[in-house]
C-alpha cells in the first residue's frame, strides 16, 4: 500500500481513510490503515468511487470486514464527491452495499438519508426498560436522566449479550433543546458517535414528546440533526477532512 | 494550520507528528494535531530543523506541554535527518532541549543515546519493592513474573502517587532471551512504549543478571535494544515513517 493516496475525514468524530476506487482491500491492509499507531488511524476505511454518473461508496470497519452502511462515513463521501466537483448538484444519490441513499452537501454540514426508522416493543433487562429500534441494525434506546452518569463501557457490553446478533445500546437524556446521548456499539464499544443511534434515539424521544420537527441530538463527537420524514431518518451534521496524506515511507 | 505539512513517524509504538522547522506551537494548536479524531492523532509533535551544521529538536506533548526529551522522538528525528540527507554520516549529534545527544541510522533501525542511568534506592509501595532509577526523569522499575498479569493501569497509577512529582512505572519480567515489560508513564497511563523506562528495566535487570552487552526489551509496541555504556543508555529499535500529509481541508 506505500504510496496509497488518501484523505482523512470524521463526520461527528466518527472518522475515516478515503481512497478513490475502484480498489479493494484485504482485512489486513485495511487493519493496517486503521491502526492508530502505525497506520495512519480510523474506524474504518471508505472507497469512493464514481462510473457514469453513478457514485458509489464501499465500507470496511477498522477490523477488516466489510460493513453494509456507516451513516457519518456516507456524509463524508458526500462532501468528498461534492468538494471535487464529480456532482454539480448538491443533492444527489450515493450508491451503498446497502442500496441508495440521497445526500445533500450544506456550507458547514451534510445531510444524509440513513434509511426507514422502525420502533420495536419495549424489553425490560438488567431492571432497566429498553426500547428496540430497527434502523437495519438493530438498537436498544434507554432513556436516562444524565447518560454521564452511566458506565457506558460495562452496561453496553452487558446489555448487549441479552441480544442474540448483539446490538447498538443508546442512552438517551431529554432536554429542553434536544438530546444528549452516548452510545455502545456492538463490536466497538463506546464511540464517539453512531448515526442510525442518533435517528433511533430520535424515535423514541419523538413518541414521548409533543414536538415535531428536527431534533438536535449531542454524542461525544459533536452535535447533529436528527429529522424523520415519511417514516425515514436523515441525519445532518458536520464532515471534514482532517488531513490529506500518502501512506508510508521512503 | 491548514496547509501545514507534515510526516507521521513512530518508533516502538510512539507516535509523532513531524514538522520541519524553526517553527513554534500553541498549546492548543499541538493538542489540536495530536488529537486522534479530529486531528492527525499522536502522542506529541517534534520539530526538526537545522541552523549550519547543527540538527535541533523540539518536542511538545499531546496535551501541548513541552518536554524536554524523548528517546523514541530522538529516534524519528534521526531518522528523518538521514532520510533527507540533512547528513551524510549515519553518525551524528542533534541537539535537544537537555543537550546534546548521538544518533546512529542503521538500515532497519536507530540507535541513540539516552543519557545517563542511575541506580538509586529500592522502595516497598503497596507490599512491593520497586527499584528507583534516575533517567533524567524518575523511573520505579518493579520485577515481575508476568507483566500481563499486572493491572498496570490501576496498580501504576496508584504507585506513582507515592512519588511527589510522579514517576514511570515499569513492570518488567526477566527472560532467557531479555526483558518483557509494561509501562505506566506519569500524566499520560499505559504507553506502548517508553524509552528511558526500557533503559531503566535494562539497568535494574543488568544488576541481577550475570549477563553483559545489549539486552533486548520487549514493549507493546515492538523490540528495542538496551546497551549501557560508561553509565550512558542507549536504545536501538525501528523508527519508521507511516505517512506523509498536508493538514486541513479544502
Amino acid at each position: 500500500m506505500k504510496g496509497l493516496h488518501f484523505t482523512k475525514m470524521q463526520g461527528l468524530g466518527n472518522d475515516f481513510v478515503v481512497v478513490e476506487g475502484p480498489m479493494s482491500f484485504a482485512p489486513e491492509q485495511v487493519a493496517e490503515l486503521c491502526d492508530r499507531r502505525f497506520g495512519v488511524g480510523a474506524d474504518g476505511v471508505l472507497v469512493v468511487s464514481r462510473d457514469g454518473g453513478v457514485v458509489r461508496m464501499e465500507y470496511w470497519n477498522a477490523d477488516g470486514s466489510a460493513a453494509e452502511m456507516c451513516g457519518n462515513g456516507l456524509r463524508c463521501v458526500a462532501r468528498y464527491v461534492y468538494d471535487r466537483e464529480w456532482v454539480s448538484d448538491p443533492s444527489f444519490t450515493i450508491l451503498t452495499p446497502d442500496g441508495e441513499r440521497r445526500v445533500r452537501v450544506l456550507e458547514s454540514s451534510v445531510e444524509a438519508e440513513l434509511g426507514p426508522a422502525r420502533l420495536g416493543e419495549e424489553r425490560v433487562i438488567e431492571g432497566h426498560a429498553y426500547r428496540l429500534v430497527d434502523m437495519g441494525n438493530p438498537h436498544a434506546v434507554r432513556l436516562v436522566d444524565d447518560p454521564d452518569a452511566v458506565d457506558v463501557v460495562s452496561v453496553g457490553a452487558s446489555v448487549q449479550t441479552h441480544f442474540p446478533h448483539g446490538a447498538n445500546i443508546e442512552f438517551v437524556a431529554m432536554r429542553d433543546d434536544g438530546l444528549s446521548m452516548r452510545v455502545w456499539e456492538r463490536g466497538v464499544g463506546e464511540t464517539m458517535a453512531c448515526g442510525t443511534g442518533m435517528a433511533a434515539a430520535a424515535m423514541v424521544a419523538g413518541e414521548r414528546s409533543s414536538a415535531t420537527g428536527p431534533v438536535e441530538v449531542t454524542v461525544r463527537g459533536g452535535v447533529g440533526t436528527v429529522e424523520i420524514r415519511d417514516g425515514v431518518a436523515w441525519l445532518e451534521g458536520p464532515a471534514e477532512v482532517s488531513f490529506s496524506g500518502t501512506f508510508g515511507g521512503r
